[in-house]
């Protein structure tokens, strides 16, 4: 037990890094009075959408931890436990607690690159060099600090329900899935959210501004560019940091509760180890993406992210040759290391079907010089065929996690579960590296608002196109991850309500599998037509001020920028219920109309289609965009050209495929199934099959 | 026994009235010198096609007929059948008598539509009334004959093998599979191939005749204007033909092998039985169109088929009544009957998600309005969103019929496969009524070359307009239809293979299902990207000619048609060979590299991720192609406006989804199920799992 101490000590050590680090980025200079400006709007922005983001979800908290409490007391009461309303109000509080801790993460994470956004555009007033740190430390903080809350956050939970009250460790991983459930509904809501409030302002900014007026992206008379610059921040920095620790928490959590189901208390406090060690090797990784900076921002990055993954092997190594923790250890170490390299392997052809040097993305643009449809269709069909290599991918892990761990007398879901904490336990570099992005793309906008000359912007763009590698990677790490998590969730799922097999020639399964198969299209449909309906609203109203506000064509009145935060935040907050509701709705919908059979169906069909359609849509956006920016750096006519035109309209159709649809993709298959998870027990009792 | 004789006479009845229908229409007048001229391109260039394409299939039938003579052989004889090599030969003979039956049916199809087009358009210029006969008469020789000669080849081939021969009920059910494989494998082919055909040629046709040089569609200055008519006749007409035939066999052999195997010869030839009342119901539909033709031949087309599947139901009723095949009759009727609805329902939601008059359709008009990228976004949504009702329906259908036919003391199974008979048993009406369509597009589009003048063309235009919601139910029906077909095809798969429940808690099943849900959208964008390429290629040439031919554009030379039909045929030929052979050679790797359990969640996969795929893009397409045609009858600024071209980018985005990529997928499913089932058990024998 005396190692279960690493865990909260790694938490400590990042969130302890990461206040260091946001004391770094904000005690840089933040510029010109101009800039300071502009800064503060899309601060006060991105805090007024998380504020009421915070204030309209807190009620949803509320309401689902009170029915959590009040069905877990019954159940607990009804299964003769007498501390019964005792055990609800845990799991209550649990729920409450992830919740908390990644909405809290989610706020400082947040700050911090909106402070890092300024003072970088600042910084490469003084070279590339000096800029650089300071993006990859405001993205830095959301990555050390989310994933070191997440893992404090757990531990104080087990160790308070285990070693204090002492709980059995089933039990007490219960509540730490209760904490996941927490953050995973969270998640969802956050990243659904923020991908329809981005891309809300997004095309509504680039429809009136470029299209129609003819003026250029990031133009401070646009109404929608503070909007569009707000919405980088909460749905990509924001969002995506939600969305990765909330598989990050299931995979753990999941692994627990498989691992004291087995019996062993060792095997349930060992995921937690893993993650502890992952941690460590993101803050050394992220100490070497500083050492190795020299002049190629990416490859810093890179260097950091491999020697993170080394690193994390290694110490993994020691810690399970040493421990003892573990008889068979080569069991759980050899299917971690499968995880992590499957991980790597998803997240490399991601990178190659939306490279911008590679083949699908430049034929997308030769595509662009026989029109949009063309290049719609070409995008389209490229990203299909790139969900093959990950797929593959994600069976071989299955497959190796399985067989690794049962050859050295693991129980193979113990092995898949522990596969996918090991895809995830260095999502503390992931999360940075990815963070990083935005914060650099905001420094460019800033940089262009406030006139700091080509020069600037120019540096500013290199270190905005270091940030797509690891995106991609990323988005590859994100999706494989989610899917071995899902998997191990759907065998703690099948252990709980007691399905040894599942009968695929019942009607009843056939029909959940259909049902499941369609929710994840069905959620992406409906964000995609909310970005379409809010965008709608967005461009009538920044036609209204170019129409009304005279003398703001000509530069000489300021825009309301205001009211156009305004509209995407209400929107995105209105758009949002609809599809996550469903995503928590239906899973419960089919237990009580078919049966728990059913349910495990409906987790197979969505599983299956929610990877395909997170891979597809991520991917496809991501060569749309690259298509659009091989043909910008003079490619087929440059900018301007017909063929620029085409795969403008291919990037506009990408962008709520790849930041609004996708990415909440794999949040809603993991929240679909920790619904089963949680409730299924609660309701087979009521309902009793 | 006696009933039995009831399909061959229903079998010939249709064979005959398709004659005499085929003589009606080819009695009729063929028009000018210049419009015979034309039609006689149309038809050179189709046979042309058909003769390459059937030559090209030739060589694969014969290998796997061979395959498949020479694995059935040793299996027989290592199962201890002295007859082995018999068994075998029989296996390939019915094999091949499957391809060729869809073959010649579809190529007499096709002829009986290409005299049909011209006659049509010749007899508009007298009247709507006089017209709408012969476009219908065209498109019900397909119906009738391929229907016909389906139920006569299998009637026989039972017959030659379970009463001449004296063969058990499971091995003649088991030669009507054979037969069943040829005839899908060849629909795969005949799909993709006219799919690809008659993409490719029509947006050539449009990319440089409408975009580039401004000249009207079906101008007969545009080289690959012929190559656009003939492309509307291999695909459309023969393609969807063989498309829906082959589920109709499939589901009807299903039904038969499930019925022997539960021991009753009743319940074997049953499944015939339904069918041939379903022939009779539809030979009485079509002369319920002909009677009550008044003015609107969409009514009268909808008239004929409600008449089609009332009466069904009523012969139906009366012969399970009387017959006496089988004692608990309420068991077998009511599942039939469920099928039958579904099948309705599902067609009447997609016609209002495509529909031109309903909602959907007219936001996609409206999203138009701020470009093409939102009309993408909005259309492919809804398509997505368009999948609920149907996939309810497909769950409905199944738990009804599941439940149903326990209910009565019949077999489950045996309900599903009923219930997918029933819902096809009235095919030769459908396919009717949907040949119909592009009979009476190409009467239009000789009209508009001959010039016959603007009140023939507008006649032409209504009767082209009727067949749009017929085929909007059609595709409904098609799809629902195969996916209960393929649910009763797994059925028997599991059977054959003693699988009684599947664990999906089995890496090697999760793996089958994630690689079998890949296929459906990778065969999807192979399909999409070779329309791509082989377009590319045409566009090209028809550049060329407009380049090099003096005197073309002032219409004083003729363009050289020959040449872009031989450029559609031989990439057509090509490129629909990757997408086919993966679809037979992945169920079988499959089943090598992972085993038995492996390929039945290959194929539950694959059906999921094929019908969603199958419904979306057949009613993303359709949303699209008639959000173009709503504002080109003068919504948001008409034809020419910014909003119509955004449209025309939708459209041509739309245009592979639903003509090419969508159709094949349900073959698709349908083929890899039987290749499970045909090689499956020689495999399991040859490899020893």
């Amino acid at each position: 037990m005396e190692w279960f101490y690493v865990t909260p000590i790694a938490g400590l050590a990042a969130v302890g890094l990461a206040s260091y680090l946001y004391k770094y980025v904000t005690g840089r200079d933040s510029g010109t009075e101009r800039m300071r400006e502009i800064a503060g709007a899309i601060k006060e922005g991105a805090k007024a959408y998380l504020r009421r983001q915070n204030l309209t979800l807190a009620f949803f908290v509320v309401v689902m931890a009170t029915v959590l409490g009040v069905l877990y007391s019954f159940y607990a009461l009804r299964e003769g436990d007498p501390l019964g309303v005792y055990h609800g109000v845990s799991m209550a509080v649990a729920y409450i607690f992830g919740s908390v801790c990644t909405t809290a993460a989610a706020y400082v994470g947040m700050m911090a690159a909106v402070e890092a956004n300024v003072r970088t555009a600042n910084a490469a007033r003084q070279g590339l060099k000096k800029a650089f740190p300071v993006a990859f430390y405001g993205g830095a903080v959301m990555g050390l600090f989310i994933v070191g809350l997440a893992l404090l956050g757990i531990s104080i939970l087990y160790y308070i329900f285990n070693v204090v009250l002492g709980w059995t460790e089933i039990k007490a991983s219960k509540i730490v899935l209760g904490f996941s459930f927490g953050a995973s509904a969270l998640a969802l809501f956050a990243k659904a959210g923020g991908g329809i409030y981005t891309k809300t302002a997004d095309i509504s900014a680039d429809l009136v501004g470029k299209v129609e007026l003819g003026i250029p992206e990031d133009d401070p008379r646009n109404p929608a560019v503070i909007a569009d610059n707000v919405g980088d921040n909460v749905g990509d920095v924001a969002g995506m940091g939600a969305d990765l620790v909330d598989s990050y928490i299931a995979s753990i959590a999941a692994a627990m509760l498989i691992g004291a189901e087995i019996g062993k208390p060792s095997l349930t406090i060992l995921p937690l180890i893993i993650a502890a060690m992952g941690l460590f090797a993101a803050m050394l990784g992220a100490f070497i993406v500083k050492l190795s900076i020299r002049g190629n921002p990416g490859a810093a990055l890179n260097r950091g992210s491999f020697a993170t993954w080394i690193s994390f092997a290694a110490f993994l190594l020691i810690v399970m040759y040493f421990s003892g923790l573990c008889d068979n250890w080569l069991g759980v170490f050899l299917p971690t290391v499968a995880g992590l390299i499957a991980g790597v392997i998803i997240g490399v052809t991601s990178d190659y079907f939306t490279s911008i040097d590679r083949s699908p993305a430049q034929k997308v643009a030769r595509a662009s010089t026989t029109g949009a449809a063309i290049n719609i269709l070409t995008g389209f069909s490229y990203g299909v065929v790139s969900i093959v290599p990950p797929i593959i991918g994600i069976c071989a892990a299955t497959l190796a996690a399985w067989r690794l761990s049962s050859a050295f007398g693991v129980d193979p879901f113990y092995g898949i579960a522990i596969s996918a904490v090991g895809m995830l336990a260095t999502v503390g570099m992931t999360i940075s590296a990815d963070a990083y992005g935005p914060v650099s793309d905001n420094a460019k906008g800033i940089a262009e608002q406030s006139g700091l000359g080509e020069e600037v912007i120019e540096i500013a763009d290199k270190l905005d196109a270091a940030g797509n590698t690891t995106k991609a990677i990323t988005k590859g790490f994100a999706i494989g991850a989610a899917a071995l998590t899902v998997l191990a969730l759907f065998g703690a799922y099948a252990h709980l309500v007691d399905i040894t097999t599942l009968d695929l020639m019942k009607p009843e399964v056939v029909a959940g599998i259909f049902i499941g198969g369609m929710m994840p299209p069905l959620l992406s449909a409906l964000l995609i037509l909310a970005v379409g309906r809010n965008a709608e609203r967005m461009v009538e109203e920044v036609r209204r001020q170019f129409r009304e506000i005279p003398g703001l064509m000509e530069g000489k009145a300021r825009p309301d920028y205001a009211k156009c935060v305004d509209i995407a935040t209400k929107g995105a907050l209105k758009e949002l219920m609809l599809p996550c509701l469903l995503a928590i709705i239906m899973p419960i919908i089919t237990l009580i109309a078919l049966g728990k059979e059913a349910l495990a169906g409906f987790l197979a069909g969505s599983i299956v289609t929610g990877i395909i359609f997170a891979l597809f849509m991520a991917n496809a956006g991501g060569l749309w965009d690259n298509a659009k920016k091989y043909i910008e750096a003079g490619a087929h006519g440059g900018k301007g050209s017909e063929a620029h035109k085409a795969a403008v309209t291919g990037d506009t159709v990408g962008d709520p495929f790849k930041d609004t649809a996708g990415p909440s993709l794999n949040t809603m298959i993991t929240v679909m199934s920790l619904v089963a998870e949680v409730f299924a027990p609660l309701i087979i009792l009521f309902f009793v099959f």
